[in-house]
Protein backbone atom coordinates (compact mmCIF):
# COMPACT_ATOMS: atom_id res chain seq x y z
CA UNK A 1 0.00 0.00 0.00
CA UNK A 2 0.80 3.32 -0.88
CA UNK A 3 2.78 5.01 2.39
CA UNK A 4 0.54 7.82 2.32
CA UNK A 5 -1.37 9.95 5.09
CA UNK A 6 -4.34 11.67 4.26
CA UNK A 7 -5.26 13.70 7.32
CA UNK A 8 -4.54 14.07 10.45
CA UNK A 9 -7.21 15.17 12.55
CA UNK A 10 -6.96 16.49 16.20
CA UNK A 11 -9.42 17.02 18.75
CA UNK A 12 -10.53 20.19 19.73
CA UNK A 13 -12.85 21.74 22.77
CA UNK A 14 -13.32 25.14 21.85
CA UNK A 15 -12.98 26.32 18.13
CA UNK A 16 -11.75 29.70 19.07
CA UNK A 17 -9.22 29.07 20.87
CA UNK A 18 -7.57 26.35 18.70
CA UNK A 19 -8.11 28.60 15.46
CA UNK A 20 -5.72 31.37 17.49
CA UNK A 21 -3.18 28.62 17.94
CA UNK A 22 -2.66 27.94 14.42
CA UNK A 23 -4.07 30.73 12.76
CA UNK A 24 -2.46 33.70 15.31
CA UNK A 25 0.42 31.32 16.43
CA UNK A 26 1.51 29.02 13.53
CA UNK A 27 0.26 31.81 11.01
CA UNK A 28 -1.54 29.12 9.24
CA UNK A 29 -4.74 29.90 6.97
CA UNK A 30 -7.27 27.39 6.61
CA UNK A 31 -8.25 25.75 3.53
CA UNK A 32 -11.79 25.20 4.86
CA UNK A 33 -13.39 26.22 8.09
CA UNK A 34 -16.91 25.99 9.16
CA UNK A 35 -17.96 26.36 13.37
CA UNK A 36 -16.78 22.57 13.96
CA UNK A 37 -13.79 21.82 11.72
CA UNK A 38 -10.78 23.26 10.23
CA UNK A 39 -9.12 22.29 7.67
CA UNK A 40 -5.17 22.91 6.58
CA UNK A 41 -3.69 21.99 3.56
CA UNK A 42 -0.39 20.84 4.14
CA UNK A 43 2.87 19.31 2.83
CA UNK A 44 1.12 16.28 0.71
CA UNK A 45 -1.83 15.80 2.77
CA UNK A 46 -4.41 17.68 5.65
CA UNK A 47 -4.56 18.53 9.09
CA UNK A 48 -8.00 18.80 10.36
CA UNK A 49 -8.95 20.62 14.03
CA UNK A 50 -12.51 18.91 14.76
CA UNK A 51 -14.52 19.16 18.20
CA UNK A 52 -13.62 16.29 20.10
CA UNK A 53 -17.30 14.90 20.42
CA UNK A 54 -17.86 15.31 16.85
CA UNK A 55 -14.74 13.06 16.05
CA UNK A 56 -16.10 10.91 18.92
CA UNK A 57 -19.00 10.61 16.76
CA UNK A 58 -17.54 9.62 13.79
CA UNK A 59 -15.22 7.31 15.34
CA UNK A 60 -17.99 5.44 17.24
CA UNK A 61 -16.07 5.72 20.49
CA UNK A 62 -16.04 7.56 23.39
CA UNK A 63 -13.37 8.60 26.01
CA UNK A 64 -10.69 9.99 24.25
CA UNK A 65 -8.12 11.04 26.45
CA UNK A 66 -5.30 13.81 27.02
CA UNK A 67 -2.23 14.10 26.28
CA UNK A 68 -2.28 11.46 23.78
CA UNK A 69 0.83 9.21 23.13
CA UNK A 70 1.64 11.12 19.92
CA UNK A 71 3.72 14.30 19.05
CA UNK A 72 3.71 16.32 16.13
CA UNK A 73 6.82 18.32 14.74
CA UNK A 74 7.29 21.18 13.00
CA UNK A 75 10.99 21.80 11.44
CA UNK A 76 12.68 25.14 11.00
CA UNK A 77 15.16 26.17 8.69
CA UNK A 78 17.69 27.24 11.30
CA UNK A 79 18.85 26.45 15.35
CA UNK A 80 18.01 30.26 16.23
CA UNK A 81 14.41 30.20 15.41
CA UNK A 82 13.61 27.10 17.73
CA UNK A 83 12.95 29.18 20.86
CA UNK A 84 11.17 31.66 19.45
CA UNK A 85 8.85 29.62 18.01
CA UNK A 86 7.59 27.85 20.94
CA UNK A 87 7.65 31.67 22.67
CA UNK A 88 5.28 32.55 19.85
CA UNK A 89 3.12 29.98 20.27
CA UNK A 90 3.20 29.55 24.09
CA UNK A 91 1.96 33.53 23.40
CA UNK A 92 -1.18 32.19 21.46
CA UNK A 93 -2.40 29.85 23.52
CA UNK A 94 -0.28 27.34 23.74
CA UNK A 95 2.21 25.62 27.14
CA UNK A 96 5.97 25.24 27.57
CA UNK A 97 6.44 21.86 27.77
CA UNK A 98 10.26 21.76 27.53
CA UNK A 99 12.56 24.93 26.79
CA UNK A 100 14.85 24.13 23.34
CA UNK A 101 18.09 22.14 24.12
CA UNK A 102 20.12 19.66 21.93
CA UNK A 103 19.32 15.98 21.76
CA UNK A 104 22.19 13.31 21.59
CA UNK A 105 20.73 12.38 18.43
CA UNK A 106 22.01 16.30 16.99
CA UNK A 107 19.98 19.33 16.47
CA UNK A 108 18.11 21.32 18.32
CA UNK A 109 14.30 20.94 20.06
CA UNK A 110 11.69 22.05 22.27
CA UNK A 111 8.01 20.89 22.79
CA UNK A 112 5.09 23.15 23.26
CA UNK A 113 1.39 22.09 24.18
CA UNK A 114 -1.30 23.29 21.83
CA UNK A 115 -4.58 24.45 23.91
CA UNK A 116 -5.69 21.05 23.93
CA UNK A 117 -2.62 19.53 25.43
CA UNK A 118 -1.40 18.12 21.60
CA UNK A 119 2.57 18.33 21.91
CA UNK A 120 4.19 19.75 18.97
CA UNK A 121 8.33 19.56 18.66
CA UNK A 122 9.40 22.24 17.33
CA UNK A 123 12.92 21.22 15.67
CA UNK A 124 16.01 22.47 13.86
CA UNK A 125 17.03 19.09 12.17
CA UNK A 126 20.19 19.53 9.72
CA UNK A 127 19.81 16.06 8.45
CA UNK A 128 16.45 16.29 7.47
CA UNK A 129 16.23 18.55 4.16
CA UNK A 130 13.19 20.42 3.28
CA UNK A 131 12.01 21.76 0.01
CA UNK A 132 10.80 25.06 -0.53
CA UNK A 133 6.86 22.72 -1.00
CA UNK A 134 7.63 21.67 2.82
CA UNK A 135 8.24 18.01 1.92
CA UNK A 136 10.70 17.19 4.18
CA UNK A 137 12.97 13.73 3.66
CA UNK A 138 14.38 10.83 6.38
CA UNK A 139 17.54 11.52 6.13
CA UNK A 140 20.65 10.11 8.61
CA UNK B 1 5.24 30.03 8.85
CA UNK B 2 5.17 27.19 6.35
CA UNK B 3 2.46 25.02 6.38
CA UNK B 4 4.24 21.95 7.49
CA UNK B 5 4.60 19.16 9.65
CA UNK B 6 7.39 17.19 9.48
CA UNK B 7 7.07 14.81 11.83
CA UNK B 8 4.15 12.58 13.42
CA UNK B 9 4.84 10.33 16.33
CA UNK B 10 3.05 7.20 17.57
CA UNK B 11 3.37 6.00 20.96
CA UNK B 12 4.22 2.18 21.08
CA UNK B 13 4.01 -0.05 23.83
CA UNK B 14 5.97 -2.98 21.99
CA UNK B 15 7.98 -2.67 18.93
CA UNK B 16 7.34 -6.18 17.03
CA UNK B 17 3.37 -5.53 17.18
CA UNK B 18 3.70 -2.25 16.25
CA UNK B 19 6.23 -3.45 13.48
CA UNK B 20 3.68 -6.30 12.47
CA UNK B 21 1.10 -4.06 11.93
CA UNK B 22 2.71 -1.25 10.19
CA UNK B 23 5.01 -3.73 8.14
CA UNK B 24 2.68 -6.73 7.40
CA UNK B 25 -0.84 -4.80 7.69
CA UNK B 26 -0.10 -1.39 5.55
CA UNK B 27 2.66 -3.23 3.81
CA UNK B 28 4.99 0.00 4.82
CA UNK B 29 8.87 -0.51 5.09
CA UNK B 30 11.01 1.54 7.28
CA UNK B 31 13.52 4.19 6.25
CA UNK B 32 15.49 3.39 9.66
CA UNK B 33 14.67 1.05 12.58
CA UNK B 34 16.82 0.32 15.81
CA UNK B 35 14.93 -1.55 18.70
CA UNK B 36 12.90 1.55 19.96
CA UNK B 37 12.31 3.56 17.24
CA UNK B 38 10.69 3.12 13.15
CA UNK B 39 10.81 5.78 10.62
CA UNK B 40 8.64 5.34 7.75
CA UNK B 41 9.06 8.40 4.80
CA UNK B 42 5.23 9.11 3.94
CA UNK B 43 4.35 11.38 1.20
CA UNK B 44 6.23 14.72 2.18
CA UNK B 45 6.86 13.99 5.80
CA UNK B 46 8.18 11.17 8.26
CA UNK B 47 6.16 8.92 10.54
CA UNK B 48 7.82 7.67 13.48
CA UNK B 49 7.03 4.96 15.80
CA UNK B 50 8.78 5.24 19.38
CA UNK B 51 8.46 3.10 22.50
CA UNK B 52 6.12 5.87 24.79
CA UNK B 53 8.51 5.90 27.70
CA UNK B 54 11.11 7.51 25.39
CA UNK B 55 8.33 10.20 24.10
CA UNK B 56 7.95 10.54 27.27
CA UNK B 57 11.09 11.25 28.37
CA UNK B 58 11.86 13.14 25.34
CA UNK B 59 8.92 15.68 25.57
CA UNK B 60 9.45 15.51 29.48
CA UNK B 61 5.98 14.80 30.05
CA UNK B 62 4.43 11.17 32.07
CA UNK B 63 0.87 10.26 31.71
CA UNK B 64 0.58 10.06 28.67
CA UNK B 65 -3.03 8.09 27.76
CA UNK B 66 -4.08 6.19 25.25
CA UNK B 67 -6.77 6.41 23.39
CA UNK B 68 -5.84 10.19 22.30
CA UNK B 69 -7.89 12.44 20.88
CA UNK B 70 -6.48 12.16 17.38
CA UNK B 71 -7.04 10.50 14.14
CA UNK B 72 -4.83 9.38 11.58
CA UNK B 73 -6.62 8.95 7.66
CA UNK B 74 -5.31 6.99 4.65
CA UNK B 75 -7.26 7.28 1.87
CA UNK B 76 -7.48 4.26 -0.69
CA UNK B 77 -8.26 4.74 -4.34
CA UNK B 78 -11.67 3.15 -4.66
CA UNK B 79 -14.85 2.42 -2.75
CA UNK B 80 -14.34 -1.11 -3.22
CA UNK B 81 -10.38 -1.36 -0.68
CA UNK B 82 -11.88 0.51 2.30
CA UNK B 83 -13.58 -2.28 4.11
CA UNK B 84 -11.04 -5.18 2.63
CA UNK B 85 -7.88 -2.45 4.00
CA UNK B 86 -9.64 -2.33 7.71
CA UNK B 87 -10.59 -6.13 7.37
CA UNK B 88 -6.03 -6.59 6.67
CA UNK B 89 -5.01 -4.54 9.61
CA UNK B 90 -7.97 -5.73 12.02
CA UNK B 91 -5.71 -8.95 11.02
CA UNK B 92 -2.31 -8.00 11.51
CA UNK B 93 -2.81 -6.97 15.09
CA UNK B 94 -5.33 -4.09 14.34
CA UNK B 95 -8.96 -3.56 15.83
CA UNK B 96 -11.83 -2.62 14.06
CA UNK B 97 -13.46 -0.12 15.66
CA UNK B 98 -16.23 1.18 12.97
CA UNK B 99 -16.84 -0.48 9.66
CA UNK B 100 -17.04 0.58 6.83
CA UNK B 101 -19.81 2.97 5.57
CA UNK B 102 -20.32 6.11 4.03
CA UNK B 103 -20.26 9.46 5.93
CA UNK B 104 -22.83 12.45 5.92
CA UNK B 105 -20.22 14.45 3.60
CA UNK B 106 -20.24 11.79 1.03
CA UNK B 107 -17.45 9.26 -0.02
CA UNK B 108 -16.96 5.99 2.16
CA UNK B 109 -14.70 5.56 5.60
CA UNK B 110 -14.12 2.84 8.51
CA UNK B 111 -11.98 3.21 11.88
CA UNK B 112 -9.32 0.78 13.15
CA UNK B 113 -7.56 1.06 16.03
CA UNK B 114 -3.50 0.10 15.52
CA UNK B 115 -1.70 -2.37 18.28
CA UNK B 116 -1.89 0.68 20.34
CA UNK B 117 -5.52 2.34 20.18
CA UNK B 118 -3.91 5.20 17.91
CA UNK B 119 -7.00 5.46 15.59
CA UNK B 120 -6.62 4.99 11.58
CA UNK B 121 -9.52 6.02 9.30
CA UNK B 122 -9.32 4.17 6.10
CA UNK B 123 -11.46 6.43 3.73
CA UNK B 124 -11.98 6.72 -0.02
CA UNK B 125 -12.70 10.76 -0.76
CA UNK B 126 -13.03 10.89 -4.46
CA UNK B 127 -13.32 15.35 -3.52
CA UNK B 128 -9.67 14.88 -2.41
CA UNK B 129 -6.94 13.87 -5.43
CA UNK B 130 -4.03 11.74 -4.64
CA UNK B 131 -0.69 12.45 -7.11
CA UNK B 132 1.31 9.22 -7.78
CA UNK B 133 4.15 10.54 -5.02
CA UNK B 134 0.78 10.11 -2.74
CA UNK B 135 0.47 13.80 -1.76
CA UNK B 136 -2.96 14.52 -0.69
CA UNK B 137 -4.94 17.98 -1.90
CA UNK B 138 -7.90 19.13 -0.20
CA UNK B 139 -11.10 19.45 -2.49
CA UNK B 140 -14.56 20.31 -1.71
Amino acid sequence: MQQQISVITLGIADFSRSRRFYGDGFGWAPVFANEEIAFYQMNGFILGTWLTRALEADVQRTGLARPGAFALAHNVATRHEVQPTLDRLAKFGGRLLRAADAPPHGGFRGYVADPDEHAWEIAWNPAWPISKEGYVTFGA
